[in-house]
């Protein structure tokens, strides 16, 4: 055969249901990659060849018009359990065998996605770098000296070089958003509590989303459509609304004063922001400029402040035990977390709500906002330099968006001339997923993207 | 004239429409009666006559169907700033000269209504006694040797005693709840954010709520509908949905189960609590047994746990430098705040969030909860043997409300056989704020009680 198909969801159902390919195909083609790329650090745990084609085999006796993801592969951040594989958060002293998978790929599972592995994350999901890990540091598929993004960049390079149609990640500050830049592909970090964080590794339990990484919009909306759902289980589990508006097709977009844009010193990507602005109001945005200090300052009370208490709440008795098994990078920051007081803690909730008030304001002129998902990218060499700092740097349109209930979805939006890609970001107030997702499609159609690292994300057949 | 005519709302405005009375024969009223129960420890600070005559007098030239509360005297509980005025929170040292009215006292002198004065509480808005204040204690309006409950305790006497047609109190724990049953009048706790905090001192001011305390329930709406409203510089204000659903004629309401169920020894209030659910099942309601404990166990989260620290955010640089001049029982609870860490405090909140999310599954069962207001009534000798664990008898039934941004109504509900009165109190999910006033005149008209004592309720004119 020479065609070639891409991994994308709708290609692969169009596919099986041609009978062009059968499951097992492409999971084998996917191993074969896999194998091909060799130590490329985005795996802690590959399932065996030989039990995801059994997983195809059970396939075989379905309809794939019964099943959303019928023989879709897809992998999942190693700090969400699967049932009697070790949950690791990348790091080994930690590890330990759940009984139970995560509701949210159980959800997965039963609509016929076949489950690939367990991807390499900074450890504890603490980092939008991808070098925290003792599992190594993946590396952006553009480029080997430069980094994946994280926290789940294993997840999103796997997405980005073809070896499985969608992955999941976790977003607490930026984490299924920054490595969706540094890869070229879509991220949807859905609103708090849609998806069910049961099962999950807790970062700041109170903020943390499965988030969701893919070739384009229409298989977020797909995956997305498929993983939600109330759970009894997770304590801020939410009901979504019946029916949300779509973002119409005259929408308002909001962008920082231009004193409150920040590339730090890369001016490359200023300027693909400029024409990704440009390319939205071709499909009918409208440009608003906002006031961005209220969101700057929520960004900074992520990590400046006591919801790193969160971080060390979710390992507290591993934390005062076994402290030295943790990341030297990732142990200072949640160090930090016993330095504060709950009457800390209650006023730092009052200063967010006055933000969010205040954001309010801004919210009541425009559908969404349009960012960039970051303002420049990193050698490895320069993060391990200054691996706080450069790691702030990466949050500066990211980190707020938990904290003030927003949701996100992270799209490609053109390469620099050293052939490294450039993110746009438009987040929405809480429950526009579906919405975002759409709009992202009208974006993606606009500009005919090519996602991932183009090549390898096709399969001959 | 040999007329009597209630302070309520409703017959005061029907007064003045038809020429009965004019603003100053009931200000002139007020005064006297002030003036005959000598010192009650009702007040901190009294408007001097002549300047509410003044007020009146300024409404001479407005049409009485203007003004939805045209020359209608009330109160306010003397932690709720009105410029010019001292606010103490019933503490001397702590007391300042606001410059700004609340939100909350603007909308309700815009509207026409008369201040009277400022009235007594326990201290800092800790404790459900009232007999926490340095100005005095109040009693029950009937009988001199029992509390009068708190920490509203001045507002809930002034209406129940007829100085006023209503007041203003704050409800955190219980404090616009406690003192409504233990003076045989209608005490509403609107919706965390309904009402502005907005120049309030904080107890807890993620929970704080302005409380409104009548005669009846039609008057507790119409004050709460020109209380009410979206507020920017109250960082917890939040709009109302535009239109919430009434109660249904017929409708479910729990009630704890039998061993659930605490009246600390008081038969008579057991009794009484029996005739109530009675009431409610003869004005078509249908009782629903639910599982009291998340709610249970959400109570306790508020005085023995990290919540305390808010407390003591609220006044720390006075609590650090001059505790001498705090009430020592209000001391010794607040300084408990400092105990806590911001990871206590998270695991706090995942605990709360565990069982809101229980509650969710009762709530599914039933319109609203109906509960015993207090399950009993203390003397004053008893409170002082055992200032703590008393009180915390007493927030039994209420404590929970606001952890779980629920709303609620605290009716009369009969009188036992010593001549103290009982109430009951409905509970309903947030925003249903009007809803339960609307059902608490279906039981009020049912009943047909008298509120407050009687006789001072009456104007002869």
């Amino acid at each position: 055969m020479t065609d070639s198909i891409s991994l994308d969801i709708a290609s692969l159902l169009k596919a099986y249901r041609t009978s062009k390919l059968q499951p097992k195909d492409v999971i084998e083609e996917v191993y074969r990659r896999i194998a091909a790329r060799g130590n490329d650090a985005v795996w802690i745990h590959l399932i065996p060849q030989a039990e995801a084609l059994a997983q195809a085999e059970v396939l075989a006796s379905r309809n794939v018009d019964e099943l959303p993801l019928y023989g879709i592969p897809f992998a999942v951040k190693d700090n969400i359990d699967v049932a009697k594989i070790p949950t690791t958060a990348a790091c080994p002293g930690y590890s330990y065998i759940p009984e139970t998978t995560a509701t949210v790929v159980d959800r997965l599972l039963q609509a016929g996605a076949i489950l690939i592995g367990k991807t390499n994350l900074d450890q504890f999901a603490t980092g939008l770098v991808g070098m925290r890990s003792p599992y190594g540091a993946c590396s952006s598929v553009f480029h080997e000296d430069y980094i994946s993004g994280g926290s789940s960049s294993g997840s999103a390079v796997a997405v980005a070089a073809g070896l499985v149609s969608f992955s999941l990640g976790t977003d607490t500050a930026g984490s299924g958003r920054v490595p969706a830049a540094f890869n070229n592909i879509v991220g949807l970090k859905p609103t708090r509590g849609v998806l069910s964080t049961s099962g999950v590794v807790p970062a700041c339990r109170s903020l943390d989303c499965v988030s969701i990484f893919t070739l384009n919009c229409q298989d977020a909306a797909t995956v997305w459509q498929v993983a939600k759902g109330f759970d009894t289980s997770d304590c801020y589990s939410r009901q979504v609304p019946p029916q949300t508006a779509a973002i119409p097709s005259s929408f308002f977009f909001g962008v920082p004063k231009a004193d409150q844009l920040q590339f730090f010193g890369d001016a490359a990507a200023a300027e693909l922001y400029e024409q990704g602005l440009k390319r939205l109001e071709a499909i009918g945005g409208n440009l608003v400029e906002i006031d961005f200090q209220p969101f700057h300052q929520a960004a900074n009370l992520l990590y400046s402040g006591v919801w790193v208490a969160e971080r060390l709440a979710a390992i507290q008795s591993f934390f005062e035990t076994q402290a030295d098994a943790i990341h030297p990078v990732v142990r200072q920051i949640i160090s930090n977390g016993v330095r504060y007081t709950a009457v800390d803690t209650f006023k730092s909730f009052y200063a967010l709500e006055a933000l969010k008030q205040e954001a309010t304001q801004q919210w009541q002129k425009v559908n969404i906002l349009a960012l960039p998902t970051t303002g420049t990218i990193y050698t490895k060499a320069e993060v391990k330099a200054d691996p706080i700092a450069l790691n702030t740097n990466l949050g500066y349109y990211t980190n707020f968006v938990n904290l003030m209930d927003l949701c996100a979805i992270a799209l490609p939006s053109g390469f620099r001339a050293n052939g490294l890609p450039f993110g746009i970001t438009l987040i929405g107030q809480a429950f526009q997923d579906a919405a975002l997702c759409e709009l992202g499609d009208r974006y993606d159609h606009y500009i005919e993207t090519t996602y991932g690292k183009t090549t390898p994300v096709r399969i001959s057949v």
